[in-house]
């Protein structure tokens, strides 16, 4: 033991006992914690998550993304305030790498989901403001050890769907569900390609008033494109729903419709499978990506790359021959 | 000049200029010296890259992809007896690391595209059995630098739609064809999810007889699935075709289909980004898997991986953590 973890342990254990008895203001500093892009803060982080323990099985973490304008905010107000009304504690946490790009989300996070924000079994984080997808990505998986470790066992992650965050947040829960609009595909087009693929439940919004029939059709056309790809789950293909967050009844079929999924894939023993791959997962691409940061940042092999990555683009080296010249001389250890 | 490239260099001068010359006898002892697995052979193999220089300019590497059964061979003979008819000399190389698992290759290879490997103006080279990926990738990418120094202006790189070498042959070539039959989703649903996000045209063959408004419909759906993607090129949505394969008419429409898609991203100047930019993502992902390779097989590294994966996947131990013990006291260089 350094002397450095002797002197933090203590108030670290405190915090862990605190977040468990789920004191909110200690949840808030954990999370901040765990966000500090500070090395020197990493093994305080640590020996708490240490503390805290594994993921509850019971607990459920669900993504939600979209693109800007679906409302998704809406939505996970009323999703969250259906779960909270059937006895749930609902914590919703952001992954939006690009807000600080966007500034909608600051302004955003203040003035969104206040109804949830306020329930006494509700707890809402806004989004950390501007960090790279790695290192925000890692820090929500933290996070969400900690909201379920103090007790809230439905965990909500958003985030855009329009950036890179999609596939690391649809790393970290058990359901992804993407948003989309009523619209004739304009929006769906500025997507980002891929990210249906990702989807385990489609929900489109805005399913009210003059859209409701477009949005009907939308989702007819989601479940033919769906139905062309191999199911991600045993128990069939890919729900598409359609609800509009104006209408609470209609939002609660959408929370039963994943509450089922849910209760399906835990029973069928998948979402046990599903989480240990995730972790499994997670670990070698944290693995692989500090490898290849910690080598890349060799001064030898910068230097190297910068000369012959223009004489590979001009397709006069070949990769594998840059790349044997890059390494030439260089070994692990 | 190491003693060992002295005593090689002449016959890979000679190799080379046959190559140039168009010798096939000397074309397929270079494709193999390419797949060679032994690390005595690489020098050779990158001496005669390097002789050889880089892709000309006016070639067109097109990949063919679809599931087993869907009519690839007969539709690249059949879209290849077009392309020598309008001039074009083409050779078809295969990317199949299943294929001595499946053993179908095996004896397909020696049967198929009998009169496309007949034509003067034609090469067709078969899988290599069984390799690595990886491996595959490389020398396919290697063989299709000789085969155009060899004077074939048009490449096909075929592979199987269900394994995991579409996004490498993807890499690979220019124009990336998704092959689908005409059924009702059964043998789509057997696809690789992700494959059409791939996709620069799609093609749905066997739309004859009775099959031939199936085929149709089936077109259709591509159309709406693909029109919720992002498109991949400027000028507009991912095109797909409906042919025959023993009609040779609507093969020779799918042909123009594709030759007037390259002029248009050759034109629009894509084209030549389009390769730099394959070039370096090819360098980086082989960079990458190298390094990887060499740090995850220092037995150090891999003992601590060993013992701490199974913590890790029951939840005990953090991913972050789990890679911050394993690279403990590791540094590059």
């Amino acid at each position: 033991m350094t002397p450095r973890q002797a002197a933090t342990e203590p108030p670290t254990k405190e915090l862990a006992a605190q977040v468990r008895a789920g004191d909110r203001r200690a949840l808030a500093q954990a999370i901040t914690l765990m966000e500090s892009s500070r090395p020197e803060h990493r093994p305080d982080a640590e020996a708490l998550l240490g503390l805290l323990g594994p993921l509850p099985p019971a607990s459920v973490r669900i993504g939600i993304s979209g693109p800007p304008g679906v409302g998704k905010s809406t939505f996970i107000e009323a999703a969250g305030l259906c779960a909270v009304a059937a006895g749930h504690r609902v914590a919703v946490l952001a992954v939006d790498p690009s807000s600080t790009v966007s500034g909608g989300s600051v302004l955003g996070d203040k003035v969104r989901m206040v109804k949830l924000a306020a329930h006494p079994d509700a707890f809402v984080r806004p989004s950390p403001a501007g960090r790279t997808l790695g290192g925000t990505a890692r820090r929500t998986g933290d996070a969400v050890r900690l909201v379920a470790a103090a007790g809230f066992d439905v965990i909500v992650v958003e985030t855009t769907g329009v950036g890179q965050a999609e596939l690391a947040v649809a790393n970290l829960v058990d359901v992804f569900v993407v948003l989309v609009g009523p619209g004739s595909g304009d929006e769906l087009q500025g997507m980002k390609r891929g990210i249906m693929e990702l989807a385990d439940v489609v929900v489109v919004n805005k399913a009210d008033g003059d859209l409701a029939a477009a949005a009907q059709r939308v989702a007819a056309d989601y479940r033919t494109a769906l139905g062309l790809l191999r199911p991600r789950w045993q128990h069939g293909p890919t729900p598409v729903l359609a609800c509009s967050s104006l209408d609470a009844p209609s939002v609660a079929e959408v929370w039963a419709a994943l509450e089922y999924f849910v209760a399906q894939v835990r029973a069928s023993g998948e979402l046990a499978g599903h989480r240990r791959r995730q972790a499994v997962a997670t670990l070698y691409v944290e693995l692989d990506a500090a490898i290849v940061d910690a080598v890349r940042a060799d001064p030898l092999v910068a230097q190297r790359l910068a000369e012959l990555e223009p004489r590979v683009a001009a397709g006069a080296l070949s990769p594998t021959e840059a790349v044997r010249q890059v390494l030439a001389g260089w070994s692990p250890g």
